[in-house]
């Protein structure tokens, strides 16, 4: 079994390549064609913890991947980060392990980076004024960096509720520029993602201009909401990454109960991919993607970060 | 995060400390002081394989621990063992992870085998003729082995259904017989333990003596069967490592199914281990341990193999 640390599997992984596994990972999973089985969970009480366990296989993939993730929302008071993670490569044909991925995280916040940019391939309208961005952490950033990949645009505007964090953002190769409210970021942007923790919608309904699109990824567990429930009532197209996780818990579930659209007017991102006339038809429509984040995910990014960091150590498989 | 490999494993790790630790984890376990989610699986078919992921959580334990287990049955086509496993220990105040132990599921065999042991200590009469094993693998050598720490005989009566590897059968220390029926074993054996994969009955319950102990750990999933379904009507004490695992798919679901004993007759080891009122009160009862193999036991065992590894290697916490 080989050993991979985070800065070999950084140097190894390119982003074109990531958003290319991940858009195969949405279209194979809404194909039934990758085994996702229910997300293996521990609690942790004292000091405050979850660990999730992320498994799956892709059908004739020589490999299956196993993900450990874990948030301790204490460790910050000890300098340390509060998530951690690592993804293990197993032989599909014997069982045996091939790679343990110590990627400390990166290759989810890369998948997670890379699903928004699928989002935006496929439902941001042709031309892009500028992107949107709400919230100034590590996804905020990465985010921005993929969407480099799938628009020539390079005006972003970006609110945080932290303007220290907001004033730090940057991105290289971007034009940054700050606002006080989301709905000034509204007017200028219709190319929006939300990334934060918010348990409150941040983005109103009423200021979101015809012909965007936003991707939401922050509401990935019960009680998170970024998005206004009444936007899933006018958007032309609600995409989301997994039907059953995104009506469960994710910002589509708030617009589900509260009655404002049925369940059926979702469509899985990996059906838009398998078939583009599902998703946005016009320029002034508005869209939708919510993505709670699948295990799929983890499954394609994790075998894309071992086929190459085999190559370059000369593996023979 | 340490990688330690089979052999450094194997030499830190004493058998009678494993046997602490399991019986340890067997009354954790019934208290309802571990948290044991259920076991994850992923099934391939082409080659055929099975993978298990157990993991858990001993409140007010420094560690929790997740275990990869998998086996694919064409591999001794290739020359390769069909099973292969590994466990992870992560520190449970901050979520990050502390060892990798690559024991290529001899931390499962071991763990396993103390199981049996446990088992003996707590319901085999006081004076043992000969202990009877039935199967020559792996598992049949170490419960065996691990048995000289709980009962001082040495006298070993085997029967499998290879006579090649019943010819092969070797424990250092123990006088070993082979006999060629289970009628035969069992009239010289008051602790016997069945070590196989079969799916029909091997002990007959009208062989068995007055007395006996036996020890079925070999039916660990459906379809599987060592004991005649009799044997738990005329058994004392029916104990179980896990009633739900037992229940569903061990020897024991035979026996509720016919409708042979009640469930509520099962009594869990680590009940008895807590009120050994529950167990063997004369020398004459016959008593059974139905093992099915619980994740409590790999928490168990990868916590004290990283705890021996961690002293050795210096490593500090």
């Amino acid at each position: 079994m080989q050993i991979l640390h985070r800065a070999e599997i950084e140097a190894a992984v390119n982003a074109p390549d990531a958003i290319a596994a991940v858009e195969e990972a949405f279209r194979a999973y809404s194909a039934g064609q990758v085994e996702v089985p229910p997300v293996g969970h521990l609690a942790f009480k004292e000091p405050p913890g979850d660990v999730h366990i992320k498994y799956g296989h892709r059908r004739g993939d020589p490999s299956f991947v196993v993900k450990i993730a874990s948030g301790f929302y204490d460790n910050p008071q000890r300098g340390l980060s509060s998530s951690a993670g690592l993804m293990l490569v197993f032989s599909a044909e014997t069982g045996f392990p091939q790679a343990l991925l110590m990627d400390e995280g990166w290759l989810t916040d890369l998948r997670t980076a890379a699903a928004g940019a699928v989002a935006a391939r496929y439902l941001a309208p042709k031309n892009i004024s500028a992107i949107g961005i709400i919230g100034a952490g590590i996804q905020a950033r990465m985010q921005l960096d993929l969407l480099r990949h799938v628009t020539p645009c390079r005006e972003a505007v970006v609110w945080a509720r932290n303007p220290q964090r907001a004033a730090a953002f940057a991105v290289d190769g971007f034009r940054i520029r700050l606002v006080s409210s989301t709905a000034e970021l509204c007017r200028h942007c219709n190319l929006i993602v939300t990334t934060t923790p918010a348990t409150e919608p941040l983005v109103r309904a009423p200021d979101v201009q015809p012909g965007t699109h936003i991707t939401a990824m922050g509401a990935d567990g019960p009680g998170k909401q970024e998005l206004d429930p009444e936007l899933f009532a006018s958007a032309h197209v609600c995409a989301v990454d997994a039907r059953k996780q995104c009506l469960a818990y994710g910002d589509s579930s708030h617009a589900v109960r509260a009655e404002l659209v049925r369940a059926d007017k979702f469509v899985e991102l990996g059906e838009i991919i398998a078939n583009r006339s599902l998703g946005r038809t016009s320029d002034d429509q508005i869209t939708i993607a919510d993505l709670t984040g699948v295990a799929a995910q983890d499954v394609a990014i994790a075998t894309l970060a071992w086929a190459r960091l085999r190559d370059r150590r000369g593996v023979k498989f």
